[in-house]
C-alpha cells in the first residue's frame, strides 16, 4: 500500500508544504560537470578516436571501425518488418496522428506593407540538421522516437540523426522500427556525453547538427547544457509529473490507474490528485491499494508515490485552479463535468491538458497526436510542448521603398544620435538624402 | 585606415579562413563561473542583504533600505516628459511600429476535431511575469528597452520588471523614458549576476519572474545560463554582426556606412562585405578610409574592422548565398537589384534580412518594426529573432469523446505494453471497457 502524503488547503502551512513537495533540483553537481567537460573536450579535439574510447568504456561496445557505429537503413526496415502486425499497425497509427497534429502546427510566412511601399515580414525555414538522443537500456521508448522525430521531419529538416547507446551491443527492435516509421535519416549506436559532443561538433563519422533534442541521463543533460549556444537544445527535462483535478464524480479506479501511469515511469516521477471531495480521495486511495497488485512495476509505483505523490483536498474547484497554476504541471487531467469552465476560470500553466473523464494521459503519451515531450518541473510557466516550431526558425524581412527609407531615417537618426551611434545615423540618413 | 582583411573564394584555403574569421567562443571561463556561482548562492539564501552588498561593491551604489532600489513610475514619466520633443516623438514613433509588427506575431489558439468527436488543440497564454535586463554605462540603449519590453506587453505579460545597474547612482534618462513608453511595470537599479539571481529566485524586494531576457556582460550571461531551467532565458548573445551581400551597384558610401554602423558597437563586432566585384570592394575600402574621419567612434570602428572585419570576393551571387548560409549572420543586407531572387536561390540562415539598396540595417535597429534582438554567432541556423512568441507559451489540448477514448485505447494499449508500461495500458483501456 503506497503511503501517499495528504495535504489540505485549510491548513496555513499548505502552500509551504506544497513547495516542499514540488522541490526538485536538476543541477548537475561539480563531479558530473568535470567529467562532462573532459568528455566534451576530448571528443572535440580527438573526434572518432575519443568517441570509440568512451563507447567502449561506458557502453561496453567495441568496434574495429567508426563506420560500424552506424545502423544501416535496411536494419531499421528489417526491425519494422519483423514486428508482430499489431505492433506495426499501432506504431503506424500513432505516427499518422502525430503527423497530422504536427502539420497543423507548422509556422507560416507573412508580410505587411506600409502605405509608402515598405514591406515587413517574417520568413520561416526549417533547420538543416537535427540530432535526436534516444536513451538505451530500460528507458528505451519507441514512442519517444516518434514524438521527437516526426515534428522535425514535418518541419522539413533534411538530416535527422538519431543516436542511441547499445550497451553490450544490444538494441531495442521497437526503437529501430519507430525510427523507420518516423523517417529518421541516420542512426548511430553511441550515447552519453560523448554522443552529445559528437553531434555538437561533428567527427569524421558523426555529422555535426544544428540542434540536439531528446531525453537522457544526468550526463547527457549536463552535456546538452554545455553545448547550448554552439547548437540549439530542447528543454532539460526533469522527472515526469501528472496533476489530476477531479470533482469526485469519476470512477476512482480510472483515477488510480492515471496516477499509477505516471508513478510507474521511475522513482522520481510525481503523481498528485486534487479534489474538493475528501471522501473521494479516500476512495482513490483504496482503489490504488487494490489495483497495485496487478501492476508489474508495483515497486516503482510504490516508491514514487511514497516519495513524491500526494492527495490534496482543496476547498473548491477555483482553489484547484490556483493549485494547478502554482504547480504548472507537465500533464494536467481535468476529470470534471465541465473542464472548459476551469480554463475560463484562469487555469493557464500546463504542458498538456486532458479534458474530461474520458481523456487519460496515457492516450496522449502514445497516439492522440499532440507531443508527449512536455515542460516539467514547473517550466510550463514559460515553455511549451515540443513541436514543429522547434525545428523551424524565423527570419525578419525588411524591404524599404525609397520613400519609406527616407521616413524611417528621420526617426532612426534621432534615436541613433541619442545613443551616440553616429555611423548608424549616417547609414540611415544617406538613403534619405 | 582600417586594415581590413581580404578573402577570395578562388583560393582553396577560403572556407578554412572563413571559419577562422568567424570563430568566437562565448564560454565563460572557470573563474567567472566560480564568482557567479557564489553570487547566485548568496542572493538565493540571503535575499536582499546579499543584493545590497553586491550592489554596493560592484555598482558603488549604497542604499539604506532595499525599497530605495526601486525607481518610481513617476520618475520614468518625468524622464519622458523632460526629453526634447524630437526624441520623445522618435521614441513614440519607433514604439508604435514595433508594437504593430509584434501584434501581427501573436500566436493563436486552434483546434481540430476527429470524426468521432475527439478534439485536439493548442491553447496559447502569456507568461505571468518577465524580467528585462538592461545594461548600464556605455551600452545603455533605450532602443533595447523598446525591443525587449514591447513584445512582452503585446503578449499580455502582466508583470514586466526591468533591472538596470546605476553605477554610482547614475541613470540614463533615455532608458527611463523608453521604459515609460514601453509600459514597463517596475524598475530596479540593480545589475550583474546579483540582479539575475534576484529575478530568478525573488527576494523580499525583487519579485521572482518566469523568464529573464536582455543583454548583459559575461557575468550576466553566465548567471543566465546557470538559472536556465528555474526560469526561461533568451539566447546568450555574442557580439553583433552584419553581412552585406552587394552586386557592386550600390553607392560605396552607403555600404561603408553600413559596415561602420556594425563596427561602431564594440571592438568585437563583426562587419563583412561579400561581392563578386573586386573593384567594388576597392571602392568601398576607399569610401571607408574617407568616411572614417567623420566618425566619433573611429577608434572602435578601426579596431573591430582590423580584428574581425573582412571584404570577401566571391565568384557570383550564388556563391554569396552559400557564404551567407555558412555564416548565418545576425544581420544580412542584400544590397542587390533582385534580393528576392537570392532567397529563392536557397538563402535561409539569417536573423534579419534587409532587402534591397534602400534598406539599411540602422532602420531595423531602431524603428522599422521587427525586433533588433537577433541570433548571433551562427545561431541563426537554429534560432529566431526575439518576438511576442517568446512571451507566450502553448498548452496542448486533448478532449476525448467516449468513442474516441475507446479507439485510441486500442493503439495506446499495444504501444504501452510494448514498452512494459502496464499502468499506462490499463489507464487507457478502462475508458474503453
Amino acid at each position: 500500500m503506497p503511503e501517499i502524503q495528504r495535504l489540505d488547503s485549510r491548513y496555513t502551512t499548505f502552500w509551504d508544504e506544497l513547495d516542499r513537495l514540488l522541490a526538485w533540483e536538476s543541477v548537475a553537481d561539480h563531479d558530473v560537470r568535470a567529467i562532462v567537460d573532459e568528455i566534451l573536450a576530448a571528443v572535440r579535439s580527438e573526434g572518432d578516436a575519443a568517441l570509440l574510447r568512451y563507447t567502449a568504456r561506458f557502453d561496453r561496445l567495441t568496434v574495429a571501425q567508426p563506420s560500424e557505429l552506424e545502423v544501416p537503413a535496411a536494419r531499421l526496415q528489417a526491425a519494422l518488418d519483423g514486428l508482430p502486425a499489431a505492433q506495426r499497425d499501432a506504431l503506424q497509427t500513432a505516427a499518422g496522428r502525430i503527423r497530422r497534429y504536427a502539420e497543423r502546427q507548422r509556422l507560416q510566412d507573412w508580410q505587411i506593407e506600409d502605405p509608402d511601399g515598405t514591406v515587413l515580414g517574417q520568413r520561416v525555414t526549417p533547420l538543416d540538421s537535427v540530432g535526436l538522443y534516444v536513451p538505451g537500456g530500460k528507458a528505451a521508448y519507441p514512442s519517444s522516437v516518434l514524438m521527437n522525430a516526426i515534428p522535425a521531419k514535418v518541419a522539413g529538416v533534411r538530416l535527422l540523426v538519431m543516436v542511441v547507446p547499445a550497451p553490450g551491443g544490444e538494441l531495442n527492435e521497437l526503437v529501430l522500427a519507430a525510427a523507420a516509421v518516423a523517417g529518421v535519416d541516420r542512426v548511430f549506436t553511441i550515447g552519453g556525453a560523448q554522443a552529445v559532443a559528437a553531434l555538437a561538433h561533428g567527427t569524421a563519422t558523426i555529422p555535426a547538427v544544428d540542434k540536439i533534442v531528446g531525453p537522457g541521463n544526468i550526463y547527457v543533460a549536463a552535456a546538452k547544457r554545455e553545448v547550448f549556444g554552439t547548437v540549439g537544445i530542447d528543454m532539460i527535462a526533469g522527472p515526469s509529473e501528472i496533476l489530476v483535478v477531479c470533482d469526485g464524480q469519476t470512477d476512482p479506479d480510472w483515477i488510480a490507474a492515471d496516477l499509477f501511469s505516471q508513478a510507474e515511469h521511475d522513482e522520481q516521477a510525481q503523481a498528485i490528485l486534487v479534489s474538493p471531495d475528501s471522501a473521494f480521495l479516500d476512495r482513490v486511495q483504496q482503489a490504488m491499494e487494490r489495483l497495485l497488485e496487478e501492476m508489474p512495476r508495483a515497486e516503482i509505483i510504490r516508491t514514487s508515490l511514497d516519495r513524491r505523490g500526494a492527495l490534496i483536498r482543496v476547498h473548491d474547484l477555483d482553489e484547484a485552479v490556483r493549485v494547478a497554476n502554482h504547480i504548472a504541471p507537465e500533464h494536467l487531467e481535468l476529470s470534471v463535468a465541465e473542464p472548459q469552465a476551469l480554463l475560463d476560470a484562469g487555469l493557464r500553466h500546463a504542458g498538456a491538458i486532458f479534458m474530461g473523464r474520458y481523456t487519460s494521459e496515457a492516450v496522449g503519451d502514445y497516439c492522440a497526436g499532440p507531443n508527449h515531450v512536455l515542460p516539467t518541473s514547473r517550466t510550463a510557466r514559460f515553455s511549451s510542448p515540443l513541436g514543429v516550431y522547434d525545428f523551424q526558425k524565423r527570419s525578419s524581412i525588411i524591404a524599404c521603398s525609397p520613400e519609406g527609407a527616407a521616413a524611417l531615417a528621420r526617426t532612426a537618426s534621432v534615436l541613433a544620435r541619442g545613443e551616440g551611434l553616429v555611423a548608424h545615423a549616417r547609414s540611415a540618413e544617406m538613403r534619405g538624402e
